[in-house]
């Protein structure tokens, strides 16, 4: 049987735009991956009649009902009160919750004193399950009434997402016999549309698994889905799809369950044994920060340097003042020179590159915003990729940074490092 | 008269968790601004008939209704039929729209054929308000039906967002007499529950305008909102208790209406004609990305080293190479050599330098996760931050990052740059 959930999140805050409703995605992202149906979120004030509202509309139409929001003391805890009402429990007071909470306070709020109000969080509705808060002290819960399910979660994301794993998640998978399982198929190089024509042929041929095309900052996805009651089901049904679209796309596929360009590059550069180092002038320290994101990454990153003035490349990385002043500090020699400088200077196995305009305005040459040179160096050879990246401050920034990176993970693969099909200006 | 407004967003992709609902987050400010209140968020997938139960619902409570999504050929432009049938209207072919359609075709897509799909966007509710769309080609609109207004702004953030501002705020203000007019303090170096406790009994005596707190990733912020028919009158209204707030929280607010701590550093930098280098250890370019987002930032900003191996702390800044094999790199006074060394080396008159450890795990010299040195040179003196920043990765990058900045605020206000208060292990 197909299982049909709603989210109702509680949170003035979510109403006046402060913040978005992050709790709902992540609920609902881990409710498609156990094949649970979402079909409505909802999004109510800490007001306790639209809150009732919301349940029955709920109960009308849904088999679980999963609050985010509106525990704990600030809000008198209206959700847990709300959700008691709506399904006619009694709330009673839990010594295991309110033994959590001490333990909570004792880790981290020692010399915090436990209010009467901390303790209203130990009453919960009779027979539920307790969620545990690893990350604070309103417990959340589950219980069955009705024939529905109810969840409540706490609001804080973190506090939601690690209930959300450690509780929820188990607590739900109990539900469904059939479970969900997908890969990740990401893109670098190809442009959504053009990804989404060649795959359509194929994505209209299948139900299960499915696969669907995905968007983000300068490069995109598939995720391909398999409904099955085994991961090893699964993994047979995947499988031909798989081979099909490795076919379909080549060598813009930069990994299968990979996070991002950084971490394919990581991994590339720790089995080959090899270390980078970056220079970068627009992107100004964003591969860099990239890069250690990752933890572990110190194996292979030496470092870096960001030339954000002019003369700075000259004296930090060598590149040759009379190019600069001749040509000025966006050029694709300039780029060169300051991805074989940064290698030779940092002693690494690799080195980057990286000059353009990212805007608002184009450089005193006359460049235009989105003009960006791309280079790596290897110590036998220097490749450049001259690229026109748009009008965006952020974008060209993210989509210089993305080159690099695929660059690298083209050169570390034996793949043509540059393409004819790379933009050029 | 108080409005109440809703925000009924479509899209299958909210419900599978794949995004965010920024779009009503970005509208529910919008509505904020303005003076209206919103008091639910929906979210429904591409599906015609649980769309029109939420529009209905809507109708029956709220006086302004807001769609995102669900617009444009991909689903048949499903909200602007389902509106369009709740509300009793026709949909009548618009020339301007189409017209808005080719010039948008002629000017990003020049050699891409306008299909029928495209020209069927064109059609919008007798009546209405066309919304250019100056993102996209699926046009939005407003109109007025059984005392309601309507809006609809397609899905994509970008495009919703552009419209949001071009189109449908200038059609909303219209409608409410009062205006909201808000000031945001920034603070940096004080918690939020410090904050919120020091400033409870001011909030609690206010109405109009109101205070209120808030928290974001390592820095916490108010916001205080006036309700009144001018701007002039506003701030009439904030101003005796923006002077109260400067006295209660003193010099842990570091800007009024600044976005962030770098922009803030940024201002200073230019009003006192100085220049700033970074040497980046466990932030890895954190810094130099986070100063170089803002743009003309190359004017302060002389640039950067990301020296994340030992030995490249020695060859690029000159840290003394004993002092590192004596000590290791997450020592103090490495701190303060990165950060007088990047200063000399990049000709700058402020340098700063971090190093610590980010973790996952202890540094080979077991300094613990989140042990963090932050240095700032400006020639005459070195001040030094020894801070204990927990034990989650981004957050002790981030931390360590906004640390460094409010230091170099702090130097630059004439502050005292390390305080008995600031963390030390």
């Amino acid at each position: 049987m197909n299982l049909s959930a709603e989210i109702i999140s509680v949170g003035t805050e979510l109403l006046l735009g402060s913040v978005a409703n992050t709790d709902a995605q992540d609920v609902s992202k881990a409710l498609s991956e156990l094949g649970i149906n979402v079909y409505h979120h909802t999004v109510v004030g800490d007001n306790p009649s639209r809150l009732e509202d919301a349940v029955n509309a709920a109960k009308s139409r849904s088999d679980i009902i999963i609050t985010t929001g509106g525990l704990g003391p600030t809000v008198d805890d209206l959700t847990k009160f709300t959700l008691a009402k709506c399904f006619g429990k009694e709330l009673v007071y839990s010594d295991e919750a309110a033994e959590d909470m001490r333990a909570y306070f004792a880790a981290f709020h020692p010399t915090a004193a436990i209010t009467e109000n901390n303790y209203r969080q130990a009453y919960l509705p009779e027979g539920a399950t307790i969620f545990r808060n690893t990350c604070g002290t309103a417990p959340g819960c589950g219980f069955e009434a009705e024939g529905k399910r109810v969840i409540m979660l706490p609001g804080p994301p973190r506090e939601c997402r690690a209930m959300l794993r450690v509780s929820a998640i188990p607590y739900l998978a109990a539900l469904s016999e059939y479970k969900i399982f997908s890969h990740t198929v990401r893109v670098f190089g190809m442009g959504e549309s053009r990804m989404d024509s060649i795959m359509q042929p194929l994505m209209d041929t299948l139900t299960n698994p499915t696969l669907a095309p995905y968007a983000i900052e300068g490069e995109c996805y598939l995720r391909l889905t398999a409904r099955a009651t085994s991961e090893e089901a699964a993994e047979d049904m995947m499988r031909p799809v798989m081979e099909k679209i490795r076919v379909m796309l080549g060598d813009v596929i930069y990994g299968v369950n990979v996070a991002s360009l950084e971490e394919r590059v990581f991994a590339l550069l720790r089995e080959n044994g090899l270390t980078l180092a970056t220079a970068e002038s627009c992107t100004g320290g964003l591969i860099a920060k990239r890069m250690t994101d990752l933890s572990g990454v110190s194996e292979v990153f030496r470092g870096g340097v960001v030339t954000y003035q002019t003369d700075t490349k000259s004296s930090l990385l060598g590149v040759d003042p009379e190019l600069l002043a001749r040509e000025g500090a966006v050029h694709p020699e300039v780029a060169r020179q300051m991805a074989e400088g940064v290698r030779i200077k940092l002693g690494a196995d690799i080195g980057v590159g990286v000059t353009g305009v990212a805007g608002p305005a184009p450089d005193e040459r006359n460049n235009p915003v989105g003009r960006v040179y791309v280079a790596v160096a290897d110590g036998k050879d220097t490749y450049l990729r001259a690229l026109s990246l748009g009008s965006e401050r952020g974008r060209v920034r993210t989509a210089a940074a993305n080159n690099a990176l695929d660059m690298i993970r083209r050169l570390l693969t034996g793949l043509p490092v540059v393409r004819k099909t790379d933009a050029l200006y």
